[in-house]
C-alpha cells in the first residue's frame, strides 16, 4: 500500500436522501469508495428506528440503482467520539413491549392476550435484523472503521461488515445483556464466528462489560489498532478497489455462503459460481496487464448490489 | 469489577447428596454462585463412573428443582493439584472392550458375537457423553476454574462449560490419543469451534502432548491465566449474577443454538425467544435503575434447567 | 519431544511413479513417514496440470494400496525457495476460458453457446477440488512445511493438510482475486474454520496482499513459526507416529466430519465410530505399556487411505 | 361441514389497490375469508411483471396491515378457463435474456461480459421466487382452487399455497422444460414434498406433458376433485375460519418450518411456539365453549401477515 | 405369511409394573413380541400425565433392560373402542397454562412474569415429545394396531411408531387446532414425512376434521385397513422376529436417520454402521439356512433397547 | 406420445467395452436413446463385482466423453426374466467378512485385530454405493424399466434412477434384510423420499417378503405399470429426447439437489444455475419454434455426464 492523503466530499444524490446517514465519497477516486457515516450527533451517534430503517434501505435498495461504479464502503460514526452508543433508548418505536403500555390505554392493553401480542413481536425483531444483514447481503465489501464508544446493536452492527478497522480509544460493550435483553441482531449470531476464543466472547456477553481495543484485536474482533484510522481504512479500499470487482464480489458470496455450510457445500457453491464468472474479460485483461506490468482497468458491475 | 473476598461454605441440602462432588456456595451472595468441585483427591480427582453419573445428574436433573437462585456455577477441581487427571483408569466399568473380555468367562464371551458386542457400545458412550453435554444444555452459566492436571475427559469437560479459566500451572492433554482411541467426549467436537488455531489444535488432538496456560490462550481455549484463580471466577460470577437471570440464560441459548446454526438459522431462533422475553418486567427494571443509578433488582427464575 | 537428527531418502516405489512429486521417507522411521514434495524448480513449484493430477492420484489412490506402515505425511515444496508459487500460469489446460478461446478455432467456438461452455466449467473445477480435498479425506494426518512462497493455490493446498508449520522466511497471498477471480479451490471454505480473525481473513481475500509468517500465526494459520522447519517437523511427525495409527486416524475422521457438523452430530458419530474401533487390541497394547514404562508396540492398518 | 350457499362481493379497499387481481370476501363471513383472483382474462390469466409483483406485494405487506380479521385466503383464477396459462410470454420484462438483447443496442451490449450479464439474473430470479414464496410466509392459510389451465408458473403458484382442491377439468403442466430452461420458481423444490411418487413426478418435469386432475389425484398434489369448486373452497375455508387463527397460523407455522428440518429440529421449534402460544385465551374458550356445546368465538390477531 | 391363530397372556414381569399399561406377550413366540395396551377404559384410554410418562419410561430405560428376546413390539388400545382418545383433558397437570391459573392463588401468579412463565415451558413440552419420541429411538419396531378413535395425542403417538395398521371403523383427527393449539407432540412433524398428499395433510391439520381408515389408506398413514386386525399384526410381527434382530435395527437406525437427513449423509452413516454389523454371525446363518433351506436361527442382541 | 414402434442394435464402441452391460441404441433416435442392459443370463442378471464396477465406470467416465449426442438412457435387464436378481451371491469378492475368513489362513486372519478390520470395510461399501449414485449424478435422465425380479440390490439401483416403469409381472423385495444385514447401498436412503406411504415401506424393509407392481404403484415406486414395457419407455425417453438437453439437465440438478435441502436452498441454487443457463441460445430457439409451429432444434451438450 501506498501513502495515501485521505480527503472526501458529500456524495451528489445520496448526501440529500438521508437523514440520519452522511454520504460522501473520496474525492480520489470518487466513483469507487463511498463512505457512510451513521449521524446523530447530540446522542453518540444512537441508531434511532428512522436510522436504523435508513441503513436498511441503503443496503438493501438504494447501492444497487446509482449508476456509480461503487467497490468499497466504508462505514464510520459521525466525528471521533463514538462508532455509535447502541440503540436509541429514548426512541419508543424500537422497544415492543414498553410501546405497549406506554402508547395504548390500559384498557384496550387487556383485550390483545399474551399470545397474540408476543406473536407480533417475532416479524418485528425480523425486520430489524434484516437491516443489518443487508450489510452482509450487500454485493460490495464494507469496512467498518471504529473509534470510541460502539456499543449494543453498534457491535451487532459491526460484526455484520466485512472487514473491522478501530482505533485505539474504542470501546465496545455486549451492552443488551445489562438491560435485561438478549442482543437479538447478530452478536450472538455472527461474534463467535469471526473470533477465536469462545471463553472470552461469553464472558463479554453475559456480563456486557466494556472491553477495549487491544481486547478485540486479542480475540479477533478487529484486523488491527490503527494510529491514523481513516487514513487506514481508505488505503484498504483503495486496495481492494483496484481489484476486479467481479473478482471481490465473488469472494464475498463465498466466504459469506461458506461460513454457514460443510466445506464441501462452500466448494459445489464457487464451483457453481466460477462456472458462469470464468467467463469474464476480467481474468485476460488482469493476465495481460501484469505480463505488461501495467494497471489492469476493470469495468464496474451495472446496477447490482446483493449477493 | 469491585474486588472481592473470596470465602464460601457447603450448601445445605446438596453437600450431602453427592459423593464425589463437593458442592458449596459462596457465603457472599448464598443464593447466586454455586461451586462445584471435582472430588478424587487421592488420584488427582480422577473421573469415576459414580462421578461421571453424578456430573450428569447434577446439571441435567437437581439443579432445575432446587428452591435456590442460582445463576452462576463454578466448576473446579478439589484442591490445588488438578482440575481432574481424566478418565479414572482404574475403574473397569468406565472400559467396554476391557469390561467385556475381563468380567465375563472366556466361553461365554464367545456366544456374543462381535456385531452384537459393539453395537451396545454407542448407548454407552452416548450417555458417558450426555453427562458432559449437560453442562451446555444447563441454563445456567458454568464456570471452569482450572489448575493442575487437566487431560483427557477433563479436556472434554471443561470444553462443555462456558468459560474456562486457569492458573499458570494448568497443563492440559488431549490424552486419549495416547492409550489408543479417539477421545469420544467432546473435545474434537468443541475446542476446534471455540478456539482460533485448528493447526495448532490437530497437533494436540494427534500427538496427545502436554500444553501449558501460555499456550492454552494462545489457542483461545481459556480466556485468560488468572494470578488469583478463585478470586477472579468469583468476581466474574458476581458480575454476571448482578444481570437479569433471563437475559443470561436467553444470551447462552442463543450462543448455544447459533454455533450450530447458519447466522440465519440463529437470528429466527433468538427472535422466536425474544418475542417471548421481552415481555419481561427485568426490561423496565433495568431502564429505570440505570435512570436512577441504582442496581436493578432481578427475581429468580423459578426452577428451571434447561436450554 | 528428543531432538531428531533429521535424513531421508527417495521411496524405492513411489519415487519412480511420479513426475512432479518427489516422494521420499524418512531413513530413521522407514515405514512411517513419508516426505511429498511439490516438484516444479524453474517455476517455483508451481502447480501445473500434471502435478494437480498427481497429487489427487496420490492421496486418493496410491497411498492406501502400499505395503508400507505408513502414518505420517509431510507435504513440502522442492528447495528452499517456494512451497508452491500457486497455478502454473503458463499451463493453458488449467484455464478453461482460455483454452476455450486459444484451442478451438473462432468459428467452431462460436457454434456452443454460452450456457453450454459455462456448464462444463463446474465439473473441471469440482475435479480440481477433489484433488486437494483427497488430502483431507486421506485417513493419515499430513504436515505443510512450508518456507519461501505460498500463494494462489498453494494456500488452497495448505489449508486442505492437517497442520502447517512454516519458516520466517513464507509470504502468503490469496492472489487469485488479483488475476480477476474468487479462489474456487479451497481457500475461501478453509481458511476461515481454522482461524481465528475473519475481519483479517477478510482483508487478505479482497486485496489479494502478502502477508508474512508472523501474520500468519497471529491469525493462526500455522502453529508456529520455525527455525529449522523439516526438523520440527520430522520430530512432530515422529510423536504422531508412536501413537496408535487407528487412534490417530479415528481423531482425524472426527475432526473433519464434526468441523462441519453440530456438536450433537459429531458426537453422535464419534461414538459410532468407537462403537468398533473400542474393540481394538492397541488399547490394552497402551495401557500395559504404560504400566510397564515401555513404548507400546501397534501393528499397522492394512491398505486403508481413506477416512 | 354444513352446507353452504357461496356468494362473495369485491372488497372495500382491497379491490381498487390492485389492477391485474380481483380481491373480494365472502359476503357471508366478510372479515374472514378473502378471495383473491388472478385476473388477465384475455391471456388465460397469464402472469404479467406487474401481477407478478403484486401478488408479492398483497402476501408480503398488505395483508398483514388491513384491520380486517381474515383468516383463510382462496386464490382462484378469474373465470372458469384458466388458473392461470403460467408466464406472460408477451411480457418482455420477465425474460433477463431476452431483455437485454431487446432493449439495449447491440453495441452496449456488447460492453458488458457474459459474467457480467449473468451474475445479475441471479438477484432477479430471487425476487421472483419471493413473490410466491410470500404465500408460504404469510400467516394466514392460502387455498388454490383451480379449474382449466395450470401451467408453468401457474404451478409454481400452486405449489407454494397451502391446499390444493380443483375442478375435473383442470390441466397442469411443467411447461418451462418445453421453452428451454429449467423450472426456477419452485415447482422443482416444492413439487416432490407435496406429493408421494417421486417417479412419476420426474416424467413430468423432463416432459412438461400435460396431466390431468385424476393424475393429480393419484400423485398427491391436490386434495380431490371437486363437482362444485367455490362451494367446496368456501366450506372448507369456514371451516378453518372457525378455529383460532393462533392455533392455525401456529399449525402452518409449524408445518412450513418442520417440512425442511430434522423432526427433533421440528419439535425444538413448536415447544419454543407454544411456550408462548399456551398462554392465549384461546385455550379456555375452547376448551369451555366445548362444555357448553356452543361456538368458540375467537379474537383476530392484530396485523400480522408473516410466519 | 402363514395363517396365524393369535393369543396372548400377561408379561409376568411388566404387567405389574405399569399402571395405564397393559402388558402381555404373544403365547406362541413368548420373547419375541410384546404387546402393550393404552389402559384407560372409562374415557377411550384417554392419555393420563402418568400414562405420558410409563409410555416413555417404558420405550427409554425398560424394554433394554429386559432378559427377553423381544422382536418386535405391537401397541393398541385396551379393548375395541379406541386407540385413545388423545390428551386426558380432565388431568390438570397435562396442562401448563390451566395449572398456573388453577393451582396458584391470584395474587402468587401475579409474582411471575409473563417471560418467566413462558419460559418454563419449553422443558415440560420437550419432556412430553420426549416419551413419544422414545418409540422412535426404540431400536426394536413398533407396530400400532388401531381401531376406533384416535384423535389428538393418539395421532402424535401412531405418527412415531414404525408401522400402522388399522381397522375399518378407525377414526382419527389433528384435534389440538379445535381447542386453540398448534399440535407439539409430532404430528406436525412426522405426519408429512410419512405421507403422500401434503395439501389433504393441511386440510385435516387446520381444520381438525375427522377423516376415517379410508382416507387414511389414501393419504398413506396407514399400510392397509385389516378385516381381521390383531391377527394381521401378529401375522406381521412373527414375520420380523424371525429376520436377524440385528439387520432389523440395523435397518431402523438406518431409516430413522435417513428420514431427516441428505442421502448422501444416510449411505455415509449406513456404511458406517455396517462396517461393524458385517462382522455378525447372522450373515453365514441367514445364508447357510437358505442353502439348506431350513430356518436360520438367530441369536438376541443382550439389553440394547436405542437406536 | 405418438405410437413408437421400437427397435434398437448395438452401440458401435460401447457394445464390446463391457462384459456384463449390454448396451445398444434405439435405431430411430440413435445418438439420443442409450439401452443399457444388465448382462448375467444364467443368474437372473444378478450383480457381480465386475457388473457393479462397469455400472460405476459407465454412469461416472464413459457417458461424459462420448461424442454421441446421448439425451436419455434407459436400464433395464436382459431378457424377460428378471430386471436382476440382486448380489451375485456367488461372487466372494463382494462380502467383505466372508472374503476375510475366506481367503485369507486361519492364522493370518487372527492377526488383524476386529478394529482394524472393520475399520475397511467402509471405504469399500462407500465405492459400491458411489456405483449407483453415479446414476443419480449423471446428467442425462435414466429409466429404469422392470419386469420379473428385482430384489435386493435391484432396488437399490432402480431407487437411484429417475423414473421407474415396470411390467405387471414384476416383483421386488427388499432382500437384504433375509440374508441377515441392513440394506446399505441406498434403499433405505431413497426409498422412502420417492414414495408416499413410510408405513408400508417400513413393513417391506423388515420383513424382506416380496411385492408386485400393483403395491409398487400404489406406494408410489413405479410411474405406471406397462403393458408393454419397452415400448411405453421408448416414448416417454423419445418425448424428453426432444426437449433441450440442457433445460432437462438443469431440471435433473435442481431436483436432486432440492431433494436433500430446505426449499429455499434449494430455490437459491437453481437461481444461480440459471442466472447461468438463461444465457442459451434454446430458449429462443423454443419460443420461436412454438411460434412457428415448427419443431425446435436443439444442440447437443459436448462432453458432459455430471450434474
Amino acid at each position: 500500500m501506498t501513502s495515501f492523503p485521505a480527503s472526501f466530499g458529500p456524495h451528489p444524490i445520496l448526501s440529500s436522501r438521508f437523514e440520519t446517514l452522511k454520504i460522501s465519497w473520496a474525492l480520489k477516486c470518487p466513483q469507487h469508495i463511498l463512505v457512510v457515516e451513521l449521524y446523530n450527533p447530540r446522542k453518540r451517534n444512537a441508531i434511532s428506528s428512522k436510522m436504523w430503517r435508513e441503513i436498511g434501505h441503503l443496503f438493501s435498495n438504494i447501492i444497487g440503482q446509482l449508476d456509480d461504479d461503487i467497490r468499497v464502503i466504508i462505514l464510520k460514526g459521525y466525528g471521533h467520539q463514538a462508532f455509535t452508543a447502541g440503540i436509541d433508548l429514548g426512541d419508543a418505536s424500537l422497544f415492543p413491549t414498553t410501546t405497549a403500555t406506554t402508547t395504548t390505554t390500559k384498557s384496550d392493553e387487556e383485550t390483545v392476550d399474551i399470545a397474540r401480542r408476543g406473536i407480533s413481536f417475532a416479524p418485528q425483531i425480523r425486520d430489524m435484523q434484516q437491516c443489518f444483514t443487508a450489510i452482509e447481503q450487500c454485493a460490495i465489501p464494507v469496512i467498518a472503521a471504529m473509534e470510541g464508544t460502539c456499543i449494543g446493536a453498534g457491535l451487532d452492527l459491526c460484526c455484520a461488515c466485512d472487514i473491522r478497522l478501530c482505533a485505539a480509544n474504542t470501546r465496545f460493550s455486549v451492552r443488551e445483556v445489562q438491560i435485561g435483553l438478549a442482543a437479538d441482531i447478530g452478536t450472538l449470531q455472527r461474534l463467535p464466528k469471526i473470533t477465536g476464543n469462545d471463553s472470552r466472547v461469553r464472558e463479554l456477553c453475559y456480563t456486557g462489560e466494556f472491553f477495549d481495543a487491544s481486547d478485540a484485536l486479542r480475540i479477533g474482533l478487529v484486523s488491527r489498532i490503527c494510529e491514523n484510522l481513516m487514513q487506514d481504512a481508505l488505503c484498504l479500499a483503495q486496495t481492494i478497489a483496484t481489484n476486479s470487482p467481479l473478482a471481490v464480489t465473488g469472494t464475498k458470496r463465498s466466504l459469506v455462503y461458506s461460513r454457514d455450510r460443510t466445506v464441501a457445500e462452500g466448494l459445489d457453491h464457487v464451483a457453481m459460481h466460477n462456472a458462469l464468472a470464468l467467463m469474464t474479460d476480467d481474468i485476460p485483461e488482469a493476465v495481460s496487464a501484469a505480463k505488461q506490468k501495467s494497471k489492469p482497468q476493470f469495468q464496474r458491475i451495472p446496477k447490482h448490489s446483493r449477493l
